[in-house]
């Protein structure tokens, strides 16, 4: 018997020409929105993923990291973070982080994709953990950019939790600096935002480079920081946005003291040490950043290959 | 006209279930030597590759960044480095980054298989840039552990850079506590080794945990760091082991300041911050090592898939 | 999106050296019996398949092709078939063709994988079309050889529809001159059997050779055919061995005219020019069959790649 | 050592959904012409290989096939044929076997890529065995169907050897009504061409049936036929059309005599019983030919995916 070989692949194109490719057991679900192509599957070595456009969005194995580190450092970031807007976030773990700070009070999470979010709900347990039912928490499937164009609310911290910018995708318009002017007007006096900031792998820097130099055309403070999450294949880029606080101000110490005042439960990933590395980019990722500059704007978007 | 498609490709097989893809435009050489087989190819997002027994070595992209944080960190480690000694670095790269430090007086790099070193110097010349031609080094085609059995000479840096410990591959007799044990006798007083710790890919750190905690059972200071160098395709690891000096003890500034007075040329990748950030490993990492012990021994061998 | 493009694959691996690969929209059913991995997937460009161990058995899109080709050549062969015996047969359709001959009183089909059977009934209707339930039907999960060693029952035909013979598979046994030497025994006077040879590719010939040199060894008619079923991603043949009459002694008119009076409803790909094409191998197939003999036996077994 | 594993890959995409990888051993040459991107290969399982725009032309262990099926059939079905125009060709395979007639006083081969024809010249010498420099052999480096527009002579064979008709590709205008009616004018009394006519899988028959009811448009007897290429994937048609003869009104005996009697050496594929096997298609690709006409036309060309 051939057990010890794979012959079920899922196939994630980085790029024309770099693959991750997959071993699988089952194709848990598979099903099309209007906006995109839903799968979810199980993995050998990744366990339970989700796929949107056959690009991976999370795995069981390794989703703890992403979405530690989208949340707490944003979160931490703010004194007292009560109102917080998720934008997309269809798995419920960017909502299940938020929602171990005691200090919240309202969560709403904005996703296009009603039929994404109700495919995570049943077959991703795992991830959401019963957040879709905490009665701190809201959630409209609508155009999250219209939404917040209507809204006069002020949020403590929005947390955009959104796939990459591909043509034709239900996202790019979630990139450009009109959106991040819109985002900043919304936040309260020391909002935060943080979102993916797309691979740190040299060949692909533009899209990192881009959100950062579009974010610091519109935010006071901005930081990027590096996480290894291996179910996407690359290296990947987080960014922290703030009106008022910068994030590495704050020394392992008083993150590891914010966490045990802050946050209930243990977490896996984050801690000070782990603030301290992610935030301490390597030489050539802050060069990076110093070229020259490309601003994301609503007529001059960003596409990624998918 | 197909251009935008690759169709020629050289698949990584990272673990049975795993695998990462890359479209090539050429293949510059394939051998075999008694040893291993041996390619050199053109790959459309990381140029040029050296590829030992099916499995990526080092790429013209990001070849820097691994050659960068196996040296550098190391030489520094020690105040005055003069002698040292390179296990395998067949690339030539780990000795252009010698190299650069003035202090260094005698380089012996002993690599078993010859036609790899000249496979490289033929083809790799972005890696090596003549450093086999500097009159300070030496080169051995030899098992560099049975060499350091019969040698009393003392090194003060020792570097490994070697491929994976795989059944009937070359290199897993350079992975156990009895290696471990004879590198220790063969440092001066001040000495320091450093070596690739395998990925740190949750799914897959059995290695890790393993190599770092056998370190830990022969030297006093054993300090593992992480770096993403994607065209390995997984995040990867390093370990630096002393007798004397712990690198988690050097600031920021310190260790710019030791690169401004003690290498020549620029960096592209390593410098205090990049130093700070690749010690500061995330909590899951610590903690592996925490986890039931493994010690790697001759007569009780670590293979990896291949 | 990227629905022109498929990121889901199943890949049969024909060598070593040689994949074929199938985008699959669904997993349908995942098991494993004490035999073999059993897969049922959707593909898209072959609808629904069978895959034991990793290789394709039959696809809805061209398995009228394989089963109508195994069938009706043998069945046709003999004058009055009453009384048939199907070794293997799980998907059901070898059991559905044989039905379609209203000669038939009573087919016997022994298989080895109750697992395999249940799954082909209940998620390949197209294939089996209700045939299990079929008065004349009786079905044993067994060992077909050991089964037919110790029964006296004689048969006008029988039909080996198995997969290839891999080392630990359930198959190999049932490919040797042993074998093929207890069929002639329990054949009756006109007796004739078919079965699956192998590839017709060039690089594998030796299991064509080598199987019908065997049949050779044993049957005074070996009639070796060849056709094309393009899920199988390489060329096929069958062979058709009888104790009393040569297949090729039809005209496609005598064919024609048999099926009209002795086959229930339409064929798909078997006529009398179908039988006269299959049947006139090209040149290089019939010089293969000249060369060195090699016989397979039970203590000389031939294993083909998985 | 994983010798018995392929890492390098050239993967053909017969489809979207469907692909066909061999393992390789050498990339012998890569270039790009005006017309398309050209690859010679060195395979595990076929040995050297023509591939142009990444799909599969010819390989080393089964281009007899297809230049014996392609040539021999439409040289023996005019009576005396002396004056040959070959349409592309570029291995030079099919005029090695038009040379074996020693009726031929003239062979025409235009080829519109000159580099395709030279990398052949060079890397292919198993394939064209000197046939460039036969003094009976012409070739220009020219549109082919231009040429034909502005020429008068009449040939006795045409022979069509070019690659798929896709989008931009070289090919598509070579395979409408327009080109044949030119085709018909050109040919002597008894004037033959002989084409590739496409895959015979069941889930792509459009081509093959495209091709053949355009043929029947244009000339009064079409005869097509399939053989089994397995480097190709995918079994494959041929069609020969003439203005007078029927191929298939020839018994195998008179073909073998022919043969005999008008070719010099020995053919490995073709003889009177492969020629009566592949004009005997089964049923179901017969049937294709009587559904639905879909005629190939200059403003209505037929693509194919690549």
């Amino acid at each position: 018997m051939s057990s010890d070989k794979s012959y079920k692949w899922f196939v994630d194109h980085l790029s024309p020409h770099e693959t991750h490719g997959h071993g699988i057991d089952a194709l848990v679900f598979s099903g099309k929105s209007d906006f995109q192509e839903i799968e979810i599957l199980d993995s050998k070595s990744y366990g339970r993923c989700l796929v949107l456009d056959g690009k991976m969005q999370s795995s069981e194995i390794d989703e703890y990291i992403y979405h530690e580190a989208l949340v707490h450092p944003a979160m931490l970031n703010h004194p007292n973070p009560k109102n917080i807007f998720v934008v997309g976030g269809g798995e419920g773990a960017t909502v299940r982080e938020i929602l171990r700070h005691p200090s919240v009070e309202h969560v709403l999470m904005v996703d296009i994709d009603q039929k994404v979010v109700e495919a995570c709900k049943e077959h991703l347990p795992q991830w959401h953990m019963g957040a879709f039912d905490d009665p701190r928490v809201e959630l409209k499937f609508l155009d999250a950019r219209k939404y917040l164009e209507e809204t006069k609310t002020k949020y403590d911290v929005i947390i955009i939790d959104i796939s990459e910018p591909v043509e034709e995708g239900p996202a790019y318009l979630l990139y450009t600096k009109e959106f991040y002017h819109l985002l900043i007007d919304r936040l309260s006096e020391a909002g935060t935002i943080s979102l993916q900031a797309g691979t740190t792998a040299p060949p692909y820097l533009i899209n990192f480079r881009a959100v950062c130099q579009t974010l610091l055309n519109v935010f006071p403070i901005v930081s990027p920081y590096q996480v290894s999450m291996p179910s996407f294949g690359l290296p990947w880029a987080f960014a922290l946005a703030s009106k008022l606080t910068d994030p590495t101000s704050f020394s392992p110490d008083e993150i590891d003291r914010h966490i045990a005042e802050r946050i209930e439960g243990e977490l896996k990933f984050y801690d000070g040490i782990t603030h301290l590395g992610q935030f301490s980019l390597p030489k050539y990722l802050r060069r990076e950043l110093q070229k020259k500059k490309r601003i994301i704007e609503d007529n001059q978007p960003l596409y990624l290959y998918v």
